[in-house]
């Protein structure tokens, strides 16, 4: 490189380190900043995430943004990811608690990673928390005295026989909740050992998320809402959406949404497996959108072959649902066996038709995403 | 709300929008920063992403941030995007010419896609670039005449007749190139076709990619490299990683990462159609991990039928491939039909153990992928 060349990009460098000093200390006071304002939402009890807030803040910047020359997309990703930190922070501060003579709550599976997620949360809201776990029985009735609530966070594969045979005599003031990913059994079982409030939530996040902002929590009402409804409004505040549903249609969608995609992704990696596939060689010829799908499949069996197999084996129709998708596969496979190209692009664009508008709008989504994943990236 | 409470949120965030507005000059400050070292190399002729300056800068970002109570991440990830937005910039400066005697390069396709882009980047760098499309062959003589390089790039359906037909009597001293996702059968039929430079091509991204910077260019080579090596210092220049393979062992992943995968994707969706699913209900429960990889099939068909028929009729092999795919599918499926969860478990455990480090890397990495996407999420 030309003397002339080197000394040109140092001084560029050192002034581009001057402007990171300033950036960083901007972040800093922005962050300082947003925590006073989660204080301030704290003590009045608000809500952390505003969604129409946030959208009119974004639009606000994103036209100043255009106003100097600077790509709106890029000022609201900034903000986006500062106000994830942001979200993260908030739970240093804690958050309001929504009912405050409710008594103890006993956590059922309070040592596995979801009843932990709540544990945790309830218990910065102010509110005192036990676990009971299943080397606890034998002390039971001690730790379920006083209880104002007890959530079940135990594998699905026993979720109704804890229900029944451990839970039956509740004091009829005490709200008894699970946070099962099937509704339907689970809340029958519920109905019929308890005759207090009885609600069903799902949450639809694994316990690795760093912040409940704008998760989903699924909630299915069993009996005597009024007494639980302070715990959706809960729920709210720590950022999360509350989403009702019928229990059926609950369960008929998570064979969709669980059962059938993780099991198709096992079987994506089984297969990869069987086959001896070099990896290496598969990571090299990657571009970021097929290494995403890769890590996705990977994640899976980074993690607890039971929780998969819960989920999996909970509803037996799932083998129905899997099945249809086996024999849906087989038909398509024979247009490829037969070497029939317009056969194929003619069901191709029925699916297309019938994905309608949601095809470009993911093909749009999936562009932001994938856009993130290349930065990401190191080499 | 109090109004109290109304008169401090009022004020902090008053104090918010100072910030930002701080941020939004130091950004634009940043990306001209960034725009002038991009002319300086641009004028010595070096490639705009150098990882190991990058990840030198990033590491101490890392450190300065910890020593101010933020997180490293934060950081990281806001210049990532910045540097992002930086590579996108760079296309307004253009690039490096590293041949200046070639002639002209001739784009077989050039009004694809795929060719537009190329035909584009190499105009960047100042090369004479003509389009030669399928409504041109008349006046083909008078297009290729004088040409330096002929760089093809027609479905890969029409390939190998394109370059038999139409491009035996190119000159010897002519660079005949191919940008086709398969790779055996189309540098068989350069070589025969023609006595000069040959290579092939394979770019592993989508032509929706903003910047080269990052994506990967496999190459695998023909004959007289040091004919054609000025190609690929062009292609780093663009901020691509030249990744070389021999034909056969890049085709084979490629049933893997393309074909198979595609087939897969275009199953999914094909079953959700099939099923009749209520794609609404199935939004409305979805975790980001679940939407993300909805909108990956989505996606899928938002684009051209005709493409990716091309990629999994391409190869005959891909039936196999697919097929074992379906046997490992059936084999799984069984697991489920007889209840076998010990069985399921074991399988999980023997997959996971053939995955070994992958597994918790790829953990890792979709749980940064997945903090995006929730960013992006606005309700």
């Amino acid at each position: 490189m030309a003397e002339k060349t080197t000394e040109e990009l140092e001084q560029l460098r050192d002034l581009i380190d001057g402007v990171d000093q300033q950036l960083l200390h901007l972040l800093r006071k922005r962050l300082d900043l947003v925590a006073q304002v989660g204080a301030v939402k704290h003590g009045a009890g608000l809500p952390i995430y505003a969604p129409e807030r946030e959208a009119a803040m974004l639009a606000k910047r994103r036209a100043e943004a255009e106003a100097i020359g600077i790509q709106p997309q890029l000022i609201e990703d900034v903000l986006r990811r500062l106000m994830r930190e942001s979200y993260l922070n908030e739970k240093d501060v804690g958050f309001k608690q929504v009912r405050e003579d409710l008594g103890k709550v006993v956590i059922v599976g309070g040592e596995g990673q979801l009843g932990k997620l709540f544990g945790q949360m309830l218990n910065l809201s102010g509110y005192q928390v036990v676990s009971l776990d299943k080397d606890d029985w034998q002390q039971a009735d001690a730790l379920l005295d006083g209880a104002g609530m007890v959530i079940v966070s135990v594998p699905i594969a026993v979720t109704c026989e804890v229900i029944r045979e451990k839970l039956s005599s509740l004091p009829e003031h005490c709200i008894l909740a699970d946070l099962t990913s099937i509704k339907s059994a689970p809340l029958t079982a519920m109905m019929e050992a308890h005759k207090g409030p009885v609600v069903g939530l799902h949450p639809m996040f694994g316990p690795d998320v760093g912040s409940l902002a704008k998760q989903v929590v699924v909630v299915c009402h069993g009996r005597g809402q009024q007494h639980y409804q302070w715990l959706l409004e809960q729920i709210t505040i720590w950022g999360a959406r509350v989403v009702e549903a019928e229990a059926p249609q609950h369960d008929k969608a998570m064979q969709f949404v669980q059962a059938m995609r993780h099991f198709c992704t096992f079987v994506y990696g089984f297969n990869l497996c069987n086959e001896g596939v070099d990896m290496e060689s598969l990571l090299q010829f990657s571009s970021p959108i097929y290494r995403l799908e890769l890590a996705m499949v990977g994640r899976l069996f980074a993690q607890n072959p039971e929780l998969y197999a819960d989920i999996i084996f909970a509803q037996k129709d799932s083998f129905g649902v899997i099945s249809h998708y086996l024999e849906n596969f087989t038909k398509a496979l024979t247009l490829i066996e037969q070497q029939d190209r317009a056969g194929f692009i003619a069901e191709f664009e029925r699916v297309s038709q019938w994905f309608g508008e949601l095809a470009p709008q993911f093909r749009n989504e999936s562009r932001a995403m994938l856009q993130s994943v290349n930065d990401l990236k190191s080499h």
